[in-house]
């Protein structure tokens, strides 16, 4: 198959593009757009211009509104919430993040609950802007079941991905954003598409037998837990915050829920922040930190989380964005 | 090496009359009987009497107070400091916990820092009475380098637990509480004690090599992270959380300022309580989250976590602990 590659500013008027043309308002757009090349900037295609024909499918469903208007409230000191009103997430969370970062410096924590969000990108990019404030933030959401209990042998957990970034000062955030299975959907879905295996314990097939082949896990199988019950129990926990705190469908509802148009369902997502300078060591925070963070950069075989994203992105600024040329016909048809 | 059989009063009493014989007043002799008498009720012998020769140990070498009077104060709407002022972690976590609560009901989210003390318990036993309360709580503390981060050869991570729970009404609440490690440090102990092998890929000895032999680990050795690189970036995540907040010492630290002597440094941790009520769905959060968990429970080969736990409790409660009786004898030998 054969690449052709765009500059970062040609995917995003490509994603901006795509949305317009198929029922996106401009704010819409652009806050989805934004979001595409976050990903393909840092060299994430599994979350990138990859997922376009999905948001694209589900616009012309009808499930999602390319015109919402998300609306912000204050649920209590430290709650705020903010309701897509059916629309896709980034716009929600656009408009509420300073809410967010406000009621952290002004109480030390909070936490910020999307509802009534379609949901279909990465969390870091999400939290990234958060950090850069220079607070300490977490995010999670669930999805549709695609992971299996730990002991069980059916799929009852979405891949569930938690996203946790501490701020470095004028360093590059750290931030890890992993899923709760053993390996993303997305990177199935792209191992899938070409042609290659994936390790053995990363899923079952249809008959509940361990399998290498991405296409048998995709195809009626399940994805298995990271680190087995322990990463089970991660993946628990994630429903319980997003779906069970914010009265938003468990992973096993949104599947009966949605139409599967190849877009995402319906949903929420929780994100906490705290302002370190709250929490009793306002002085020496920052260099008490960096104490271990380098002392963890420096050890043989270790690395930081975020920090291949980081050298990916310098590069990709200056080189561009490869992506299969099926792909980018794909794309293009969408305006036609 | 045969066992005697105590009944939990006699545990309580037996935990009591040693800490007040070594230097503990009576509150804190009391409080910390409570986390040793709730980890043998539970079946958790890792975590109960077994811990008494390090306690006394502690409390014997000058490191721990056993008269501290905690202090509390509130360094934010939604942020509590419990100092210990150099004690055990139990007063503290009991004297801070109704602040913490009032806290999270009032605000919807509140964190609990606790800073000078020192820590040698189980976590669920601390989160237990705030989510019987009605709140989701989660807990994390840090240790001494006990765990490899991934790919790296060296411990720079404590066994760091995390500990989650969720509010049931009136059946037992949902509560997880996992070591970072493949393995709590306390089972590998309880493994090399008895004489038996651990599984592969819990830890490598002291040239770095993957060992089965519980003694090889801990001697100079060390644990490996569960889930691979997902797993290390929990014990990162909690080493952050923990000292990073709190500007207690990281694991590292409390390496180099501990003196060793068996009982647990000097420390920090960190407790989040969240009220349901107050994210948005007031009225169904409870039977929603029920709806959920009990379709997990009633997977065939899945489990709810805790559930082991409360049937060890019930049993427990009727026929009493079952401890080696030379560990008996060690304590016995405390009070004379």
């Amino acid at each position: 198959m054969s690449d052709i590659t765009l500059s970062l500013k040609e995917v995003h008027q490509l994603a901006t593009n795509c949305l317009l043309a198929s029922g996106c308002d401009e704010e819409n757009a652009t806050a989805v757009a934004e979001t595409i090349h976050a990903a393909e900037r840092d060299g994430c295609s599994s979350h990138g211009l990859f997922r376009l024909p999905g948001y694209v499918a589900s616009l012309k469903s009808g499930k999602v509104n390319g015109t919402a208007v998300p609306e912000i409230r204050r649920l209590s000191g430290s709650v705020i919430q903010a309701n897509g009103n059916g629309g896709y997430a980034p716009l929600a969370l656009q408009r509420s993040r300073s809410a967010l970062i406000d009621a952290a410096r002004g109480n030390g924590i909070a936490a910020l609950v999307l509802v009534n969000v379609h949901h279909f990108a990465a969390l870091w990019t999400e939290v990234e802007p958060v950090v850069k404030e220079g607070l300490v933030a977490m995010a999670f959401t669930t999805y549709k079941p695609a992971v299996v209990p730990a002991g069980a042998s059916e799929a009852l957990y979405g891949t569930n991905p938690m996203c946790f970034g501490w701020p470095r000062g004028d360093e590059p955030p750290l931030i890890f954003d992993q899923a709760s299975s053993s390996m993303a959907k997305g990177e199935v879905m792209i191992a899938a598409r070409e042609g290659q295996t994936v390790p053995s314990g990363t899923g079952i097939d249809a008959d509940g037998n361990d399998t290498t082949d991405p296409g048998r896990i995709l195809d009626g199988g399940a994805l298995l837990p990271f680190g087995g019950y322990k990463g089970s129990n991660m993946a628990m926990m994630i429903e319980l915050l997003v779906a069970g705190l914010s009265g938003q469908d468990f992973s096993f509802e949104a599947e009966k829920n949605d139409n599967n148009d190849g877009g995402p369902p319906v949903g929420g997502e929780l994100m906490l922040a705290m302002d370190p300078a709250r929490f009793g060591d306002s002085e020496h925070w920052q260099d008490h930190s960096e104490s271990f963070i380098n002392r963890l950069g420096g050890m043989d075989g270790s690395h930081l989380p975020g920090t291949r994203r980081h050298e990916r992105r310098e590069v990709i600024e200056l080189e561009g964005v490869k992506i299969p040329e099926t792909l980018h016909e794909q794309c293009r048809a969408f305006m036609s």
